[in-house]
């Protein structure tokens, strides 16, 4: 295993960490605020380490997919650790637990929180916690493939490593290329966003902390009622940029491009904005009556299921209130999620209709044993190692999932609120219902469970497999005995 | 599609069933109660209806899996109809939805009731009840096999789809000897709990039900307080009983022929007891405290384990009130299910070890990407296409579970009883927790629901794919065009 090169990513993180950091230290000043200084110190000591770590430039720089899944789980660790720190220090949040929490829960654009009054927090600290669900939706490591030069097929394994969805597809042909597309399409929406809620009279540091929140598919609202104070407009105009932040980014690459046949023909993209129509069509003759109007009835139905499919977890209103039927499918929507390549969570509408379409197949095979049917997604076959994989992850997921119920139950909390609190991590949405619903918090949570979520957290950000193999123990003893004989060749077949 | 041999093998199903049902006229007699008669005439009308479906042999009795499982799927629904049918014409379940319920879920060996006071019911009507489980747990189907002679590879697809488990494996050569082998370890293990629970003093009528209870894995108590008015001593027989009815019979057909080592390296039965005395260790902790005793803890412990993890569904305790963590465990274990090949329903233990090694499979291609590894079980590899039909399996269960979950919460009712009721019917359970724990009953579910929750019952006992297929639309489209033009071939080839 290529350590060096995993010391010398780690070490480029951290300094672009550190750049990052100054920003909430600019809010600070502007809003002369004495918080700043805890996000210089913390700046200043990440760009330190992050100068010791890539001092030493790694001769061989090819690295593999178990490397780029390697630097990208210790990444986003050593990232929150980092971004906890101004929190904590400063007192804002008194207890490391929490602090790592809330950062964890920004970077993978979670929205889960466990403070009771955000409205409590300073401007700094409140921008710091949004601008983490920016910089977390579309990932630092994708940032870096932009602005790093890196040669071969290794900067691929880590685009794969970090990238949502069951298959990464390039633009253009080069990674580098790609990651700056892909940039540049997330800060010309952002900007768009944050106009027009400007237009619709939102202040200019709501409009900003709204953006990155709705960019970033995260949820931190910077308001104690989320997004429920604003305007009907203003909410609408979230609704709209949550369901295009949820949409595939190859959607806008094609559209940029005069494509548009090509967007509107991608299957995943048609499926994703169906079942938003569906779930919203569902809900609506509850809600009519709750609100005993169809206009606002409307507006917060499509407001709280763009929020859930897309997993930001803004909200409008206490939807723990809406009937059980409702509230069934807004959690059905927590594991659909958003579509892969975007910057959205959840299991992706891609891998729901590769899974779908693996049943089809099985039950066509019970009707006719001889006939080999191929799993088509926009009118291409899908290759046999991606269905397979698809499949594996699912199980995966639904493993982890139990797993983590199981830990959480320890607590004695009632069965609702276990089960959504992990079904909102894990799918990165933030509120769930019961006890962690959209008008309380994770706070009451032990520092136990608080770490399983964190852990669920992060495995959803990276889908499972990357953060999973920092706990396969042949991959320590490897990189063990890597460092001791360097000139072995790596690739042991495995049997077993 | 020979849809001759479905017609004629329905007509045998219904003589079988029709013979079957004078056996509840034979305990009316004894115990002198007037129900006999709607037995009988149901016996009559069930013969009759047989005699016409299997009056014409067919030409041609080769079958495919296809129709192999269109008439499994028909002939439990089949049977369940006419299975009712006593119970509603005597008035002792008045609705025939409920009827038809209390049926499925004794063939599917559910245990589900929508009886309050089982107590009421006539000694005839409690026999079938328990008898229906008795015949449900090794399968109607797997019996005809056994008397039937059929030629050629047909009655391995018969089987296939009737028996429980990722892949059939027959103990000898023959289906049919096979088939009269599993019978034989099945009569022989019911008769030697019945001797157990007669030994101690348990009157000869509870004996006989709840040994088919035991045996079926079904649940169906004839007593309101299920199995907890009867002496640690019976407990604890019926506890060991369930256990062993949960163990693939494979094991209890090596042990018989003496080669006592091969039942003892079967890795599922190993996962099995492993899963047992794991689950007894964590919930332990708990009920010592509730009962005050470490030995009332255990034997309640071990009794609730054993009837959840076989999917029986008899109870010495109210689990209900239990911690949440204990019943968490619980929940787990009903998605576990027993040993493939065995009497149980669930997902199976050995669907879980290939799932598991699936996730592994992958994790390791993540670090050897040129690694192959194949998936192993008792030392063999198993074959790519069982592999990859559990995977299947495992998505399809999630989706209709989920399905399942949205129909029944229309109904408004809390999660934990939606989520459980569901969770309870299609891994062939029983009682759930909340509103369908073990102190309550199904009878507060609207029709709508109830149907759904019959749908969860057959899906779950005949492993969704064979109820499933009867869904797909071109199969009926065949069954049609096939019967106008009988010379055409009926192998066409599928794309999609």
């Amino acid at each position: 295993m290529n350590s060096a090169m995993i010391r010398f990513i780690l070490g480029r993180v951290l300094r672009i960490e550190a750049i990052l950091l100054l920003l909430p230290c600019i809010v600070s000043v502007y809003y002369r605020e004495s918080q700043g200084r805890y996000y210089l110190a913390v700046a200043a000591g990440a760009f330190l380490l992050g100068c010791l770590l890539s001092f030493c430039k790694p001769k061989n720089n090819v690295f593999y997919l178990k490397e780029g899944c390697v630097m990208t789980a210790l990444s986003w660790i050593l990232m929150s650790i980092v971004g906890c720190m101004p929190f904590w220090i400063a007192g804002e949040i008194p207890a490391f637990a929490d602090a790592l929490f809330e950062t964890i829960s920004g970077f993978t654009t979670t929205g889960a929180s466990i403070l009771s009054d955000v409205e409590a927090l300073s401007n700094t600290a409140l921008f710091w916690r949004s601008f983490t669900h920016w910089i977390g939706g579309m990932g630092v490591l994708v940032f870096l493939l932009a602005v790093m030069p890196l040669n071969g097929g290794s900067p691929m394994n880590l685009m794969r490593a970090e990238s949502p969805g069951p298959s990464v597809g390039k633009l253009v042909p080069k990674v580098r290329q790609t990651a700056r597309l892909l940039y540049l399409i997330y800060v010309g929406l952002t900007i768009l966003e944050f106009l027009f809620l400007l237009f619709g009279r939102m202040p200019v540091f709501d409009a900003i902390c709204t953006s990155f929140g709705t960019a970033g598919t995260g949820g931190f609202g910077i308001r104690n009622d989320s997004i429920s104070g604003y305007t009907p407009y203003l909410q609408w105009v979230v609704t709209i940029f949550m369901i295009l932040f949820g949409v595939n980014f190859n959607a806008f690459y094609f559209l940029v491009f005069g494509e548009i046949r090509k967007a509107f023909s991608m299957e995943e993209v048609r499926y994703y904005f169906l079942t938003i129509v569906a779930a919203i069509a569902l809900i609506l003759p509850n809600t009519r009556l709750i609100y005993h109007s169809i206009g606002i009835g409307l507006r917060h139905t499509a407001f709280q299921v763009a929020s859930i499919i897309t997993t930001t977890g803004f909200s409008t209103t206490d939807f723990d209130q809406w009937s059980q039927a409702s509230k069934t499918v807004l959690v059905l929507l927590m594991f659909i999620g958003a579509c892969a390549g975007s910057t959205g969570g959840g299991i992706k509408v891609s891998r729901f209709i590769i899974l779908i379409k693996s049943v089809r197949r099985e039950l066509v095979s019970y009707i006719h044993p001889k006939s080999i049917m191929k799993i088509k997604m926009d009118g291409k076959p899908v290759e046999h190692g991606v269905a397979r994989s698809v499949n594996v992850y699912f199980i995966t997921f639904v493993l982890v999932f139990a797993a983590s119920v199981f830990l959480v139950s320890l607590e004695g909390r009632d069965m609702t609120t276990t089960f959504t609190a992990v079904a909102a991590t894990i799918n990165n949405i933030g509120p769930g219902l019961e006890l962690v619903g959209p008008t309380w918090n994770f706070g009451f949570f032990s520092d136990g469970s608080k770490y399983v979520l964190m852990f669920d957290m992060l495995a959803g950000r990276l889908e499972l497999f990357p953060l999973l193999i920092l706990f396969y123990p042949t991959l320590w003893k490897e990189m063990f005995e890597r460092r001791m004989h360097v000139h072995r060749e790596p690739r042991s077949k495995e049997k077993g």
